[in-house]
């Protein structure tokens, strides 16, 4: 389905993400290789980071009447921009359709959370699996009608069932993971498979409260607020990039049992906006933080 | 399903609302009441409207052991603290699951979401029927397994309508009503049947905005906030009294569709705690606003 | 005190706002205009409206080696890009100290707000003079030895009094006005005087509850939220392009009393990131809405 | 000026906090206590931690025509219900006005947004002095007619700097002090001097984020909304009873620099909060927690 045809009434798009060093000229050369080639440009946003000099942007254009094929587009891109200005990119096109996978546990909130959105058309992504190390979620699976596999977890073949669930992730062309409550810590191996691929939630305002039982910790410390942050994985622990984080004013009327229930609204809510603007093609992580365009 | 068996491992309770004159004494008879049957209190919140003299409780009490029979405590309190003290009241029992009924015309996601929280466990209620005045939602209904009507209304059919409507809910012992972007404005008779319980979600933070478009309303005005509002239904549009309001900030930046798509997660959130606040029997509604205890 | 001088040991800067049509090259020239007369640039932001096909941007550059002198560069702006391109701009230096007046009534809150942040360093902005239509509030300016000045209004006097206050205005160079909860609506002669430099504070979340005493408005509704909004002022009363809005929960636990209270804070914040917004030369207000350049 | 008469016209009041172990029987001991003397209740609060099963209650009533001399009142509820219940009290009455301390080193605003307040009626307050390790922010006192007193601290003069301070505050009755950012570290002596009693801004949202330059670990670990957090100061450095939080949301866009502009607002409120639930007698601290009255 990698076509040029029209989604909801729109032309395909190419959406093409760029950093490196700030110079003079680089802007007006990535947008005048869209213009020369007879490009529309429909989204330009940049971000400069002053202090280490360094360009980052968004640009996205028809790709109805461009006049370089969207196979080459890149190797021009490379002889127009990249080369003469030493800066990195990424290009999508807004008619391939991002494969995704969930991985959960026992909680079901974010799973139907996210299933929800996905048949409300609110996203325009594929999931052709979830997978599990339990058995309990698969009716919510079944109800969707979305396949469901379960890897039980020990500590003695952890490193085994990973390679099992990679193969199965490649085979699928999975493109990006959704930890939804996933109670399990991924190796660092597996996650340098899917390098600022692998979305978690954790239920709490990092870095406050990383772990077990955040709830527990924030009623324990008499917060006036609790929050929940979406960010991507990486070999450390609830310290990878924050993409979006959200708060909710509470008081000590509230149980830890209440923040739990209060909490499940901002988990699934910062989640949520993760997902849309990792498939929006909005975030470029570096430095251990994200740049979200706008 | 009227018992004082435990649900979550938890004693079934009773839970009083009373209102009335703020009165010397009264306080003390509502727990005495309690207390001289040997009922353990688990709750009680106060409200005092000093202003106008009133007086607001939510008292919740645990009915194992309690010396009254169920059946009995309307009676016993009315001698002992309404009659003497001039209030009125209202009795539920925490192991009566309330039956819901939801309408819907054509947009799913508030669907979605309120039939995902009751398949998560996050609420003890039951739906028994979904109603629409349009046949797109069907599917949803059948994915989780609830049954669903459809009433075209028309102007000519609109009384007609609402009258199998109603008896439709009656025969299916409907308690509340939860309009989850209902696209048909309800009767003053629909309305009078089902007094302080229809909740309705508006998609604008009101007094702003009421009525319909109130995104591109937004949009056009420039507003640097926007936000969703739930309320009760009365026969005057928009206007029944706020049960909860949560917002978001937005920017120059965000087109009326992108107000379209951020509010959605506004509107699903803050239908979601006046259904909570109802079902927890913490809302007392009078003068146009709400009591919401803590 | 108009010199390339640096501020906080930063060079001066030439601050450029421009808004038109899109057109393809225009940010280019622009761009092209500063590094080709050897500008270093600090800033750029660019918005576009693609709905209406509008250009804006904000684009601020090092003065100290800039090869065109800081009289000249409005003529080469304009043959250089605004004609060809059809655009209108603005611009301002970043040091040239902004030069503001505060009207006010009898609440000081405000007052002792703005005062307080110039007297912290928070702002550049020079305050020669205070206007009022009570004497409440003298002792207040006495303290930050800040001019006063007494103009009464009566319905028979009223557009002879602001004429005199245009003329102080006017003499004392004030380029913009800010209203710190003055308890008069200024004419549409007045306001023609000031486009688009007259702020204003409304103590309510608009267009909720304009006009006066909106927080009682706002009990009465039983809002769960309110907010205070800034705005420039235009002939039409609260009805101007909104600058800034933040809001803070309530309940029915508050009084008129604890609103006015509690709305106090909003009112001294969004008024504040009002003024700081206007004097960074980061808003662009057209068609009754404002862009805030990041 | 410890007087029954009317404060802004209304009548003196006394204010009771209690707290200790649920018994039945407590809570109408206390409002038998009051009717049966006479008084009038203005307000009553009360708070259970039903896992600790743990009473709290905030009462209040006027004391025009109470029965009981206020100089006697202590020993009468020591009488009618502390030691029959075993319960803790505080006590103290609406027209004794409480004498605070600031504290601060070299930052202005939030000095001046206290004084502000104060001067603007905001809280019923005296200052009788301002303490410092610094003199730079003398004139700030002088312009508001408050002594001010500079105590420079040394590692080897620390502990005899304390003393003198303590001395000077005893001498001028000091019943709380208010840390305005200031950048010395209190010793357990002193802390001890004044428990539940010394009101600390820390300008991160604890727990993350404790000890210096927080703005720039929270830019360093790329979070997404920043916060503010007024405490009381224990022996150990923020970690004491959290009174008020508050948050804002940033961005990548907003450098160091901009959090700190930014988090200026959050300091101020949330300072500003806290000292009013003070003086308002609304906080009860227990087990590392706060309990704040409605």
């Amino acid at each position: 389905m990698t076509t040029t045809e029209a989604q909801n009434g729109r032309p395909a798009t190419a959406i093409l993400l760029v950093h490196g060093p700030l110079r003079e000229g680089l802007a007006a050369s990535l947008t005048g290789f869209v213009y020369r080639n007879t490009g529309h440009i429909v989204y330009h946003d940049q971000y400069v980071d002053r202090e280490k000099q360094l360009y980052f942007t968004r640009l996205e254009w028809g790709l109805p009447g461009f006049a370089v094929p969207r196979e080459e587009i890149g190797e021009r891109l490379n002889a127009a921009v990249a080369e003469p200005f030493g800066v990195r990119w990424r290009l999508h096109f807004s008619d391939d359709i991002p494969r995704m996978a969930i991985f959960v546990s026992k909680l079901p909130y974010c799973l139907y959370d996210i299933l929800g959105r996905c048949r409300s058309g609110e996203w325009k992504v594929e999931i052709p699996l979830i997978i599990s190390n339990h058995p309990e979620l698969e009716p919510v699976a079944k109800r969707f009608g979305i396949a469901f596999h379960c890897f039980p977890i020990t500590p003695a073949n952890k490193r085994a069932q990973e390679q099992k669930e990679l193969a199965l992730l490649r085979k699928n062309g999975i493109e990006f993971i959704v930890l939804a409550r996933y109670m399990q810590i991924l190796s660092g191996d597996f996650v340098a498979a899917y390098p600022d691929a692998i979305i978690n939630i954790h239920h709490a305002f990092l870095p406050s409260f990383p772990g077990p039982q955040p709830y527990h910790a924030a009623y324990q410390r008499g917060v006036k607020i609790i929050g929940a942050t979406s960010h991507y994985v990486t070999e450390h622990l609830d310290a990878g990039p924050i993409i979006e984080q959200d708060v909710i004013r509470v008081s000590h009327l509230h149980t830890v049992e209440d923040l739990i229930r209060m909490g499940r609204d901002l988990e699934k809510v910062v989640l949520a906006r993760a997902i849309w603007h990792h498939i929006q093609r909005k975030i470029l992580a570096y430095g251990g933080r994200t740049v979200i365009f706008g």
